[in-house]
Formats: structure tokens, C-alpha cells, sequence
């Protein structure tokens, strides 16, 4: 039988932005059909768009883009067959599920995690962020809540996601979902599917 | 025969936009084949994004975005198997053929002075709006030049174009290309596959 490193793919996200959902909750099936590895690498836009001089997400900042994206999401949603309710509050703190995904992004039930706070967000329209919130999705996958919440709010996973925002702006990235392919970059839900294929036809060099 | 009305896909586009380009080159085929008609509402990006408060293209002020926007587009030229050069210059341009395109939006040669004009800028790389360049395309075609140009630039048209810019910030178009099909939008090259599947199959009321 021949064996070979599967290709990997990484997808950097952040449980506030409603596109990532999308590819967070499409790609680990892709990946595994294109023979290819998901590297999991959260990370808050927050500090991302504050690098350019933001406040907030630019679908809170510009009106007209923000009205056209809460249509768009219901006819990507219906595509994908996701379910979809519009989040009471958007966009909703992350802080806690994110540094969760950090620090637990290595492990087994990573993928799992991520879906489960996404549908939470963007299906259940619920808080992610409180500690009983994230408590309460990692009891449903039958983890220990009480001891990975406290790793994951350790200092050095603190020093861990800073540095992970500090990787992000220095790569260039922009928005979320956004991927990376043999550091060939993927910007959106849109272009999840070319870099898994990418990832499954690594270009001749 | 069964006779019935196809069902109409409005395209907004200006010549300085390359993912304008990308969806000028598609369209005709893509909705011959829907069995849709192409409606062209070429307008004006820069008064759109003066709403805004901005002064340039996002591609110029958000420098990540440029970046990535510049590798992105060679990828999906590839895709489309469209021809591709960088242009000089960033966006150029384009009142004196998008003022050409508002004239002539319905006659026969706009689909193809359309195309001539984006290649023009985004494989042959030189500039749109001189009157000579204009000119020329109109010339290769075989059309009157001259006679379309001083059309394109008598009062009459130049106030349609301010209204047509009014129009689209009314509309909530914030950038280009922009499709609608029976007042349903869609934003961008990746959503004109969504857009003509629109207008071939009509939602049931």
C-alpha cells in the first residue's frame, strides 16, 4: 500500500464571523474526501481589524455590506444545507471559545468543538462566550469542561492566542475564513473548495 | 412553439474593477445558455465608495487586501481560462467608456465593446478613457466613433450617468459586479453561477 503525507490544509477562523461558520462546518468532510488535514488555527478578528483602524466588523461599519450579507448568508446557508437563525447579537464575543480552540486544537475533538460553538452561535442563537456557555458544549462531547477551561485560560495560552493574532496580521490575513495551502493563500468561504483542491493536487513545482 | 419571456439578469460593472472583468467576460455565454437576457448597467465605483467616505478602491486603501486581491485574481483567470496581465496602473479610469457603455446599453455591440474594453485594460494593460482609446474600440468593431462618442458625452447622457450612480448607492450596491434577477442581489464574480441559476429557474410564489 502506498502511504504519503496527506496534504495539509489550515483554516484560521474565529467563532464571531458567520462565513467561517460556513467552512467550519464544511471542512473537515471535504478534506477528508481529497485525502488532505485540516490544521485548525482559531484566532480573533477583533485585534485584526483594529490593526487596520476598525471598531467592529465591516459588515457593522458599512451599512449597505452588512444589509447584503445577512441575505447572502441565508442562500449560502440553504446551499450547504446548514441550518441558519440570525444572531440576536452580532458580532458576539469569542474570547473564550477561541482561546478553548487553542489550546485544544491539536486534540481529537477539536473539529467537533468548533461545529458545536458555531451551531450555537448561528443555529441556537446563544451566548459563546460565558464560561457556562463553553462549559456546557464541551460536557455535551463528554470532555472534562472545568479542566480544559482552565487551561485554556492559563497565561501561557493567553501568550499563545496573542501571538497567533500578532502571526495573522504578519501573514497577511485580512478576514475569516481564510486559508492556506503550501502557504498559498484562500480568502472566504468561497474559496474553501479550491484549496482543497489544491491541497488534494499539490502543484508540480 | 411555447413562447415566453426570459427572465432578465441586471449586471452592474465598471471597467475599472477586475472582478467586473471577470463577470463581463462570462456573462453572455452563461445566460445564452440559462436561457436569461443580460441587462448592462454599467456605472461609476468611485462616487459609490465617496459615500462611503473613501477615497480610493478597497484593493488600494486596505494594503492586505490589495495584496491578496492581486494573487487571487491570477488564480481565477486561470480558472476561467481569461487572459490576464496586471495593470500599470490601479484602478484606471473609465468615465469616457463607462459613459460609451451607459449610451449604448442597449444596443447590440454593448456586450462586445464591453469585453473589448475590459481586455483592453486587464490583458493588453493600457489605459480605457483617453478618447483615442475609445475611440479605437469602437473603430475595430465598426462602429462610427465619433458619433457614439459625442452621444456618450452630450448632456443628456452625462446626467443619466450621475443617476445611474444615485440608483445603484440606492439600491445598497456597494462595489462591483453587482447582479440582480427579479430584485434579488448578488454580489461579486463568485456569486454570477447563484445569479444565473436565479434567473433560469424563477422561485415559485
Amino acid at each position: 500500500m502506498h502511504t504519503s503525507t496527506p496534504a495539509e490544509l489550515e483554516i484560521w477562523f474565529d467563532f464571531a464571523s458567520n462565513y467561517s461558520y460556513l467552512s467550519v462546518m464544511r471542512i473537515e468532510d471535504l478534506a477528508r474526501r481529497a485525502g488532505a488535514r485540516v490544521l485548525w488555527r482559531p484566532f480573533l478578528l477583533g485585534p485584526v481589524f483594529q490593526s487596520f483602524g476598525w471598531t467592529n466588523s465591516p459588515f457593522v461599519l458599512q451599512k449597505a455590506k452588512g444589509e447584503y450579507m445577512w441575505r447572502d448568508i441565508v442562500r449560502e446557508c440553504d446551499k450547504y444545507a446548514l441550518p441558519w437563525r440570525r444572531p440576536a447579537e452580532f458580532s458576539r464575543r469569542s474570547l473564550l471559545p477561541v482561546r478553548v480552540a487553542l489550546y485544544g486544537e491539536q486534540e481529537p475533538w477539536i473539529a467537533e468543538f468548533c461545529r458545536r460553538v458555531m451551531l450555537r452561535n448561528f443555529s441556537a442563537d446563544l451566548d459563546i462566550d460565558a464560561e457556562a456557555s463553553v462549559a456546557a458544549v464541551l460536557a455535551e462531547m463528554g470532555l472534562d469542561a472545568a479542566a480544559i477551561i482552565a487551561s485554556a485560560q492559563a497565561d501561557e495560552n493567553k501568550r499563545k492566542l496573542r501571538a497567533r493574532g500578532e502571526q495573522a496580521i504578519a501573514l497577511g490575513i485580512f478576514g475569516a475564513p481564510t486559508f492556506f495551502v503550501a502557504g498559498e493563500m484562500f480568502w472566504g468561504n468561497d474559496r474553501l473548495d479550491d484549496a482543497i483542491a489544491r491541497a488534494a493536487s499539490p502543484v508540480p513545482d
